[in-house]
């Protein structure tokens, strides 16, 4: 199939530009000057849109077991709430739990994604034990299996939980095959004791997992990281779902110093807050306990984070999209903070969240498509068949409008949650169309895209290292 | 005119990817995926090429008068000589002397340019003096003129020095009609107090024109413009020829603070010393003898500004070419290094020398591309139509040969100079073809352009701003 | 005369201990372990008191010639009213104006102040022109007139202003006699501007003597004037009047570094902000007007400049004493804040204001002894005569009761002022006893005193360098 | 006994006066202005000598076991060569082993020293178990045994190590109860991966032992510890033997923040480097074994350590006194370094190897006696019986003699060391006579003091906090 989007603006991380794509196939074949392209074509016309790389989010957890209970989205669900929201790609994690093959984790992933996405995947590997298989693993899946990120756990001892001699081992082991560690930094022996602290004072509200889990400690545990990666002969490190100011800071102190240190941010942490969500009357803030937790708001985490967006020392807005319903599931902590599954749902949101920020003048618009797709796409090893509008790259494209509007509503969404986070937000935009490998899949607000289309993505390394 | 350049590798700022180019007229018509172009056009073959936009140097001095002579290189000769090296468009800064008319300043320089150049011009406009008139000057100028920067000195009291007050009201005018302020930021009034000691303990040699301009006064500047752009609501500041650490820190602090504050730097800084070259024995230091001045090779300054490049802390490689022949010129400052007419010649070999930093491993092939062309067609209002490979962009294009060699050397270049800075420089890359608006100017190491070709470019606002 | 203070606890910068002081004529004979001095002696009971060295206030300004009148304090009224709030030395500021010779403006302040002191007293000296005469002079004050500390204005144009160039000489002279520069750090240039522009736009009120004077203008000269002092090879520095956060930063980073730069702070900018002291309603502001001007209450400067107590980059306090009275004298700036005369009154309340601080919990009890007393003494080359309680030194003594209690009140206090900064303030401390010089001068607040019992201090080289 | 000092140079933190000063029995009774003393007492002449506070050195490990050996100085002799050196208070470690109840093994330590020691002493407290238990000790040691610091490790893993979670229970305890948490702050876990590493590849001589404690892995630690301390609510905390600049860049940060946060070095960080000693040929290397190690001479470290001497960002020097035989001990790792007994020797030249550093300019005389003897009286709670020349304190008197000339050599020492790690140097400077608690122990070189002779010091809380 040929088709020819005339009309629109290319926005890509360096500026705009008008120009007509042509898409054959599932690929991009050309860009034209306005009305420079093929005539007697399928043509959609973008005028007065953007026309953007398809959104990559770089960090869902789809069907995830936690808490004793599974992420609601699967990987049906989730990748058609993504694309929905001008999402063309995730990239999920696969899990190795301590004491399993790395290959097997691996395997069960695909297993549950394979013929299920409405839009392309690929797979970080979360590592759950260090020790010398699976250090091997790592090698034989970045040569052979197209995963070349691989997340190691400060947090949750007993769980995912590395220690420091594991991760620097894994560091040492990525140093060597090209490929990068992704690292959940919080203090997870500190905070253990903080929560347990808590409860023994009877303090089990949804807020308290907030407090139990200071600034202090993703700080700390930044820092850590950092220096590891450091001692490890400078092994590319990207800090996952950062939330805080002096978090920040550590990154962007390492990013001054020209070290390969990389950090994302969620849409969470730019709008939301400690007080007004998670301290909810009642047990009502269960919608918001994820971690690294929402920050206070009489600190000025909002503002750094945006900042450190605008500054590249965030370089990436993924969503940690790992939603749990509020009945039956953020309820199994009713009465106990520590046991609420942690997460909140975001994979269809966050290419229009982080949009309002260009409308607020908190950021520009190539920074946008930036964060949202081309660096993901850098980052991650999909560039250039992903995250850029250019001849031979996969025709993954968004028309957004910015005359549109968007209201979030748990009413309207397509994620599987019977709340949303960001309930009654209005957006001044709006996806308008979007193209999965040359396939329309949302337009008008109508989903044409199947179940089954969306492809696994073998990654290769990071072509974002400097 | 119909040119498709086909089997290339386009580079740019985010990525790398193989494409065909078409060209039409002075235009890019259309990008294809390799093999995608029409039949029967006239093709280029650029296989094993780097497909880039063509080179900008945003800071060059063509016939500055300086110092009782004039920069030996002409609109003419350097503008061909800047096409030799891959750079099709130069943005020179037109003078406004103290007392004179701003738009009388602006016309002498077109006066000088138009129908001279080989490749396109625009300008910046130097203010000599801050005064009501020029204030109201700006705004013609932003208005009517295409010139949307201004540069002040805190450097040469008496001749362009401009005082914290003038600044500070030029930066406000700035803030108010869009503009950006341009900065040399060196000390100048202590400066002289260094060099009449200096001269007066008989200290003549060309090393102490850099002695007496210490990084500390570097520093020191830079953290007084950044401060007056903050006291100016955040007025666009633009660093230029920075060379020193410690003025680099002030840059890096304003940027990790979120303000517009941006820097070039300039290859001698990045490559040259003042030990071994300003140092030279006898009277040869006078080559190199500019400002800001080289740096000490025994403090890390390559190192840093190279870091700086990686980091975008530093967001250009300009030239700062204001070349002056050793015969007869910089002989004016034999026995008094103050009279040494100050500047170096290099627009002819910026594309390649930092193309060499590219083969050391200091920077990406992105950044390369980044740093010489986008940025500063971002950063000075002329993107999209330069600074990127794009449809319905200017065809100003260079092919470039990893493959080749270069060897710089006053016997082969083509400014008007009786040295080169660079002499005997071995450069493990090639500029093989360059093409402006859409004609092929160099192409097998023969000229093929002509004097008049080149075109003035009025700009708009910078888009470069966060 | 002899006398004997008995059971006090002796605070010096290092620590307490109880101790029994002998006072024989004007110096401290010896220090006992408590009832060990010698029987049939006048005796003074400390119980329950602090006794700690007199306080040193390096900053005041008796008698100053100030736009068009004079600081109402004569050093008669001022000595006076320092010695009841517990300050035994004064030094003072001799002024050189532009074209005087300096010992001529150094012979008039001693004019003014010889046999009219109630305290002992000394002189800095402020250059108002820097020139081959000046310099030489500092020499001839060094060495003869026991003036080791020179002040310099960055702000001012066309009245105290010196420009970076006669600051770098000043430094240059200073780094070779040993001297100390004091350095009023503000941008006056730009700050003039800003005046002017306010004034223009009809801006008249008292608060914008400080909106006109923003901290990002102290910042800036504060880095200014520590580069200088670096190109003046490290030449010794003292910040006066340190009043905001940006500029503290400057010199903590300075002392990081290892520099010998030191600043003092003033009680006005520990407790009073613009909005609620200059920004008082009507012409009220007009009793706070003072360069640096009071800050922001919305900022954070009043927690910070307590730390930097706490941490030794704020080495000092003293408190810039230069009153005028609100009636006459600050109302020659009705309809234009610009015609205010600058200053705020506070010789007598320095001891117990920093005090104060002790009470609430920001600083030691030994700080509070270092910064209003030791740290002077050494910092300006009176040590070990004054500063500390130890045999030998000048018997200049208080006894500070923390069980008492004092109120701030123009009722009360016996400065020459028809107002306090302030009024209402209660301490939760009180000083007892002050001895000058062996003298008893005041007693259960009754005035023993004598003016013409002061004596001036020549001074010797800082022993406070690092 | 009564004992006059006559004709000395008191100097004390804040600086020098001329004093003399009357020793009663165990305790100084008087100061007095030079020639004020009483007649007919036994008189010292201390004409040319500075009097000082006799020498705390704050850690040492006498007798430790360590490595399957002991220390080689005993409570006996390594009390009589402190004596020699100047140093008449020792803080010892008593070690509670993981398992032991805290008393039993302060009980041993008594044991040890109680009846041995030539001066007085004082125990810190090693936890070598956080629990429940420990915990509880802790504020019975507090209260009633005059232990008022407790040494944590974030180093040995399997021996004193503590994880973060026991390190933050007991910051929050020490919080509590006034406590100070002292650390030995390097990644262990870290660190033993490298070194299994590094023996796994057959490197085995003593300089691996620094090669794989990178300076990384001690600022990392270092920040740790500061952001547990944050956590646990601003614990005081004190880094021991801070050995490297980017550790000490983490104190400054957390001091300039207005933290409790302090830190000691030792003089082997000061003087000595890996290069030269550590990598001694052969296995000579071994004698400088000691964690944290010696650092590389190829970067800042010296010239950074004394610049935080002199910020105060480093408050303390102590030894870290543990000395190792060559022969049989050190000997214990011929082949595997990681068998060498950590330790180096040093009880006897502190005193001497700290005023080197004012005779080379390094270090003001102030700030020699507030580094080896004020501030650790005042930062481990024996201020003012030790530390201060005052009147009631302790006669704990060393006179130095600034003309004299020590030469350190195994052939001299008095530490039962069979080699010396500062063998051959020079100090200019001697320590001539010492008292302590009023009897001469030390002078012209030969032994007056005894066995036994020396106390235990049950200290108070710290008076040095902010």
């Amino acid at each position: 199939m040929t088709l020819l989007i005339t009309g629109g603006t290319v926005v890509g991380p360096s500026g705009t530009y008008p120009a007509d794509v042509l898409v054959e196939g599932e690929k991009i074949a050309a860009l034209f000057a306005p009305g420079g392209g093929p005539d007697g074509v399928e043509t959609i016309d973008a005028t007065g849109r953007y026309v953007i790389p398809g959104g990559i989010d770089a960090h869902t957890h789809m069907e995830l077991p936690f808490g004793g209970t599974n992420a609601s989205d699967t990987f049906d669900t989730g990748t058609r709430a993504a694309a929905f929201g001008g999402t063309t790609t995730i990239i999920d994690f696969a899990v190795q739990r301590t004491g399993e093959v790395v290959q097997d984790g691996l395997a069960a992933w695909h297993a549950k994604a394979e013929g299920n996405c409405h839009v392309d995947y690929a797979f970080h590997m979360i590592l759950g034990g260090v020790d010398d298989d699976s250090l091997k693993a790592m090698d034989q899946l970045v040569a052979d299996e197209g995963i070349s990120s691989f997340k190691l756990f400060m947090a949750y001892p007993g769980v995912f939980y590395s220690d420091d001699g594991q991760i620097l081992r894994a560091m040492q082991k990525a140093r060597d095959n090209g490929a990068m560690i992704m690292m959940h930094a919080e203090n997870g022996i500190a905070i253990d004791v903080l929560v347990q602290q808590a409860l023994a004072r009877g303090e089990t509200d949804p807020i308290h997992h907030g407090l139990t889990r200071p600034q202090a400690l993703e700080a700390e545990a930044t820092h850590r990281a950092i220096r590891l990666a450091e001692v490890a002969q400078d092994c590319p490190l990207y800090i996952v779902h950062l939330s805080a100011s002096q978090a920040l800071e550590q990154v962007a102190a390492a990013r001054d110093a020209g070290r390969n240190v990389f950090a994302e941010t969620c849409p969470q942490y730019l709008y939301l807050t400690l007080e007004d969500q998670l301290g909810a009357p009642g047990f009502e803030g269960a919608k918001w306990v994820c971690s690294t937790p929402l920050r206070s708001g009489r600190e000025h985490h909002h503002r750094d984070l945006w900042k450190g967006l605008r500054s590249n020392d965030l370089a990436i807005v993924s969503t940690d999209h790992c939603p749990f319903c509020f009945k039956d599931q953020k309820e199994l902590g009713l009465g106990d903070f520590s046991k609420i599954p942690n997460g909140i749902g975001g994979v269809e949101h966050r290419v229009d969240l982080v949009y309002q920020g260009v409308v607020d003048g908190k950021l520009s618009l190539e920074r946008w498509v930036e964060t949202i797709s081309t660096t993901p796409a850098r980052m991650f090893g999909l560039y250039p068949r992903k995250g850029v509008i250019a001849p031979g790259s996969d025709a993954d494209i968004v028309l957004y409008d910015p005359a549109g509007r968007t209201r979030i509503s748990v009413e309207t969404h397509h994620m599987n949650m019977d709340h949303s986070a960001y309930e009654g937000y209005e957006i001044a935009g709006k996806v308008d169309t979007v193209i999965s490998r040359g396939t329309v899949v949302v337009a008008d607000g109508a989903y044409h895209g199947r179940r089954g289309h969306g492809r696994y993505l073998p990654r290769g390394l990071s072509s974002y290292l400097v």
